[in-house]
């Protein structure tokens, strides 16, 4: 396959999109109850769109591992409510400062910087909540871990560090790897022990999760510079204005497209070889590799 | 009993505060490991001393209820994680601005903005974890629901909403019960659930739980009066230059401490009646009663 090459999200993914807004919906907080203002930032946040492409990693993990019942929409919504908790801090001034999300204002722009720190705190506890809610504290574990200090606090923090200095490729890939990769490692990891997983299963479904993650930062990087604006919601050309190190600016776009196209070959290898049936994680592997958005 | 009289904190509170923080320093992150700087900005906060009265509840409610073994103490140790989170981010500048906690500079004050965020977030987190590893998703549960958008969150939004306002007695008791009192009641209901209480002890240390917290609450309001600034480690005065609504500056001195008498009184009267032993309860609740600090 070649990255490069467009390809049209899967119908699956489509699909799937549509049932997790609905749930999203569904277990958010109501927005008429106190604290109203609260309950519509979080709202205003969840709903401004995005791929929710960490709660189909998770549904997908947990149809290929033979996984049945309700639980997994608790547990997908809350991986996609702790990414949304993470965007609303990372945002804030003292962190990136980004006036805009998915095209349109950043939370603290639109509601003030207070509402958007408790925003953000409300939804990671909410998250816990709806995992707590599937009775298995292992999926509670599971997202602590991802989300943590040796997770994504972790990405968080080195690419803070990062800032002013140039980089190697091995300090950029701990970043992607901790930063992003971790939560969708988490993702496929949760679907796959609410399933009951067996261990040559999740082994699979971990190891692909990790490829993928970090495919998926590389290509966030690559489309940052060949991207189109409308079809991204957020400006191209960010990265470079803020100066952050990325793969395309260390080892150049072909090398970049290389190494995440191999990535994602290494997944579907890993997924096609332990994991029956195995084609939505393929399919969904080829859209993270050709996505345009 | 009158409050006015200075009560000694009971023996068991010395001893378990000391035990709180010796498992508080076992399990929290390893400050050697990377991220380093945001391991210590954690250790600073949650260090900087503090009566551990919440973790302390929890341990108390346990015993009571009869339980044994050792998760009580990553339960415990989570309620106090929880706490300290809830105090960084409250200190921010978007929020209350305090330079001092504890007496000391608050912890945006000293590591910045963004490390002070993340610290909050990672003891968010680094709690849930905690309370996973116990095996029992009852108590994630509960302290999710402690400290969500209709726990103490709710009660952050209310004090927020409240800036400049004049308010009545009603409304500050809603930011009592829900800032400071629902976090003390989650404490003492995750002790008695880890101990498989019983739903009529279980139902008295619930009230015992809201007495006393909201009598923690309306002393806090007396102390910031009357206070010692040495004894409190923090300036009296405060709420009052800061315009907070408070029951002394609503109901006068006299009347907030009958009340917090009242509550005190109460609750030890439910915890009499419903949970033997109750003596360690009684000494608590007198301590909270007749605190200086």
């Amino acid at each position: 396959m070649t990255i490069s090459m467009k390809v049209d999200p899967p119908v699956y993914m489509f699909e799937k999109r549509k049932v997790i807004d609905e749930y999203l919906l569904k277990f958010m907080p109501d927005i008429t109850k106190y604290p109203q203002v609260l309950h519509e930032a979080i709202h205003y946040s969840v709903m401004a769109g995005g791929k929710r492409l960490r709660p189909i990693l998770a549904l997908a993990a947990f149809e290929a591992c033979g996984g049945t019942g309700p639980d997994i929409y608790r547990a997908a919504v809350a991986v996609e409510l702790i990414h949304t908790y993470s965007l609303i801090h990372d945002d804030l001034p003292c962190m990136d400062d980004d006036d805009l999300r998915r095209g349109k204002p950043s939370l603290h722009n639109k509601y003030g910087e207070a509402i958007a720190l408790l925003a953000g705190d409300a939804l990671h506890d909410f998250a816990f909540r709806l995992t707590a809610e599937t009775g298995n504290t292992k999926i509670v574990l599971e997202l602590a871990e991802a989300i943590g200090t040796d997770g994504m606090l972790a990405g968080q923090m080195a690419d803070m560090d990062a800032e002013g200095r140039d980089l190697s490729l091995e300090e950029v890939t701990y970043i992607h790897v901790h930063k992003t990769g971790k939560l969708i490692r988490g993702a496929v990891r949760i679907g796959a022990l609410l399933a009951n997983a067996g261990k040559k299963e999740l082994d699979a479904i971990t190891v692909y999760g990790e490829k993928v993650g970090h495919a998926f930062q590389i290509i966030d990087d690559i489309l940052d510079i060949v991207g189109d604006t409308e079809i991204l919601g957020k400006p191209v050309g960010s990265d470079s204005k803020n100066n952050k190190a990325t793969y395309p600016a260390i080892i150049g776009l072909e090398k970049s497209r290389q190494i995440a196209s191999e990535l994602i070959d290494e997944a579907i290898d890993t997924i096609r070889t332990s994991v029956s049936p195995s084609d939505t994680f393929v399919d969904i592997a080829r859209f993270i590799g050709g996505r345009q958005m």
